[in-house]
């Protein structure tokens, strides 16, 4: 009993345009309504303007709207909600005005608004709830079997065997009170492995529950350091709205983790297999990073031309700025790289930004004094001993500029909300070749005193 | 009834030597007796040597040397197998030594083995059964509920209750024929959902199944992939020996995870929270890649140097040189972390060599050819126009090496059995540095006759 492109009457045209004003006068005009009110002037409209002005109240309102409003209306709205039409006018919308105009569904409304509908359907209607891009309200499956806590557990097993053929997963069942409440979960097994008499609630679990505002990578991660088979999605008060499976939960894993691996390389991540895609889409991946990192370094070459009497009186300093940036480039990607995953999994926060970063100095100056004395001789019988100095004062420098730079870098994205995998390590050698260069010459005018 | 570290009699010390060459000798000299004289010779020894020689036999006959002992010696074996005298004989040798000389054993002594130890003992017991290190056969769960594929789904329900009180799943479930030998797998919930006088092999589906020598990376991602809540483990014919569950699946991935992307950043994995380890733990996992990153980049150092003359003469040369190399580094790494993504989720192949090289060669050119277009004019303004055709067309050479040499080393690791993301992009910049500033050299003597 669908209505994927509901034809109807409705007030718009054929294309959307932008409703946004029009939209807001709507739920200021309704703010100031009582609840019997606002029924009544929902009564009146058509099933397209019905929809769209219901989806406008605030959560705690819809509920009461909607258990005031006469059973059929109650049909033909969910009705409508799920229909194309009504979904249109909001997602022409601005992202913006969407997510400050609509608040989640109310649990129950949710629940009759996916209950049945294909995947494809689904996902037509997921920008009609409310929840944000990339939140797991998105991803969960609708279809679950829920056990009332007063239940025994016969009771629950018949149940399962009476709903489970259309659920997602029957191995975890959310265990709920009043009002869709999830208080507990219990598993299959624990219920297969019980005798039939004893009540649910006295063998569920504590329930481990998501949001379903929660980043869909934060819940996916939730399945899995818990070791668990499916989770429980709930709404801000806790109710029932749906479950994350995990197969799903890994499948989200391993997109995130696909792309993260490509911003790392500064590329974006090309969501497709790599034969697939063509040598054009290869490019425009890679281009706008690619110009990026090439404007950021067009900085090395001001910090030479400015240094180019130096350079001009002491050829040989020029042989060793490759490796000197490269060796920056290095130790900086490798401080990026472990700061970015502990990061990722958690292990540190903004607020051990002291602590990291003086660990960071000093893995650096550790490394940067190994490097000097491993490399000290030979370079003294290639270029001398006052240009070894040079070049062994600047490796330490410059390992501990690299190591604070790849550490501070992913820590000041992080907590401006950017994601540190996309402060790749690229940009992070970019960024240590110019101030190296600096570090590196100097030093040289120090102690060559040119 | 396990003996942990039986002290019984022994003929071997309390440390243990390395018994390589006895124990090919006693391999040898059991190769030429029949199953009986050698069940003789076994009830002669004492418990531990017993052991050893026991698992020292090819897989086919140690199963028929196995029946043919008295059942009093059949537990006495068992139970010294799982005993760190044993163990540690066979942990003593040379790795090389041990893979050749133990053949996995028999799935049904596998079972008897390991059913009822603890994780820990499990842990000391692997090194006897004869899988390579990170496979599979290591990290399974041998309690598993398999069903006879002739019972009803009656009989194989109570048997779920009646055992699944210690297995670690009974929602997948294998479907046993004769001799352990997987013939299908059934879900808790088809059976659940089920008749109970149907018979489990016509509601069993086709058995995917991963083999106890498999990558315990490959089969976690097959649980992955195909969406499972466990996958059943086999031995090389097919006998169920345990299975795997998608939360250890789960782990298995998230540790491979963390894995690569430190190797990615040319770090060895901390294996630790970030904020547990010291300084100094973090330089031994950074130093060694360091250390071989610089030897490679003293190779810059003779480049320019060979180049020392042209360097002399037009010092704005110089200026380029981070810009042009820390380009190719960047383009290198984009095409690098592209295919080692794509190699490890298996898009692309060593067989696809030349279609992924002459398709890296063409995106370098694209990307070149734009960044020579855009950074021409300012080029231009800054060094005047001959140095910027230099720039230019070293820009273009240079990201066409970069993406070839970003694609090859990847393939060529893959080809040689090295996992490419040990290949770290810090590795491939390196490289490309070293070939690029060549290049750039060469493109200057021709273009400004010098």
């Amino acid at each position: 009993m669908t209505t994927p492109a509901a034809p109807g009457p409705q007030g718009y045209g054929d294309t959307p345009p932008d409703h946004g004003s029009e939209l807001h006068a709507l739920q200021d005009h309704f703010a100031e309504l009582d609840i019997v009110t606002i029924g009544e002037e929902l009564g009146r409209m058509d099933r397209v303007e019905r929809a769209s002005a219901f989806r406008l109240l605030p959560k705690d309102r819809a509920l009461d709207v909607f258990e005031d409003l006469d059973v059929p209306l109650q049909h033909e709205l969910i009705e409508e909600l799920r229909g194309a039409a009504t979904a249109e006018i909001f997602i022409a919308l601005d992202p913006d005005d969407r997510a400050t105009m609509l608040e989640e569904l109310p649990a129950g409304i949710v629940a009759q608004l996916l209950s049945g509908l294909s995947r494809h359907e689904r996902d037509m209607t997921t920008d009609l709830l409310g929840y944000p891009a990339r939140s797991i309200g998105r991803r969960m499956t609708p279809e679950v079997v829920h056990i009332p806590a007063n239940a025994t557990v016969g009771q629950a097993l018949a149940r399962v065997r009476a709903q489970g053929h259309d659920a997602e997963t029957i191995y975890v069942l959310p265990v709920v009170g009043e009002g869709r409440k999830v208080v507990g979960v219990v598993s299959l097994r624990r219920l297969f492995l019980t005798p039939d008499d004893v009540r649910v609630g006295d063998v569920a679990s504590e329930p481990v529950m998501v949001m379903a505002r929660d980043d869909q990578e934060d819940a996916a991660r939730v399945v899995r350091d818990n070791g668990m088979i499916a989770v429980p999605v709930v709404d801000d008060e806790e109710r029932l709205l749906g479950i994350l499976t995990v197969d799903d939960a890994m499948r989200i894993l391993a997109q995130e983790e696909a792309e993260d691996a490509a911003r790392t390389g500064a590329t974006a991540p090309l969501g497709r297999p790599y034969l697939s895609v063509g040598p054009f889409a290869l490019v425009k991946a890679r281009v706008g990073w690619l110009l990026i990192l090439v404007a950021a370094a067009t900085l090395t070459v001001n910090v030479l031309n400015h240094f180019e009497d130096a350079l001009d009186e002491v050829v040989a300093l020029a042989l060793f700025v490759p490796l000197l940036i490269g060796t920056g480039g290095n130790a900086g990607s490798q401080a990026a790289t472990t700061i970015v995953r502990a990061l990722g999994m958690g292990e540190i926060r903004t607020s051990d930004f002291l602590r990291v970063f003086f660990r960071e100095m000093s893995t650096g100056a550790l490394l940067g004094v190994t490097l000097a004395t491993v490399g000290l001789l030979p370079a003294a019988l290639f270029v001398g001993w006052p240009m070894a100095a040079v070049v062994a004062v600047t490796v330490v420098a410059i390992c501990i500029l690299a190591t604070s730079v790849g550490s501070l870098i992913p820590m000041v994205a992080r907590w401006a909300g950017v994601d540190p995998a996309v402060v790749s390590a690229p940009f992070i050698s970019t960024v240590v070749d110019a101030t190296g260069l600096i570090v590196y010459f100097l030093v040289a005018q120090a102690i060559l005193g040119i």
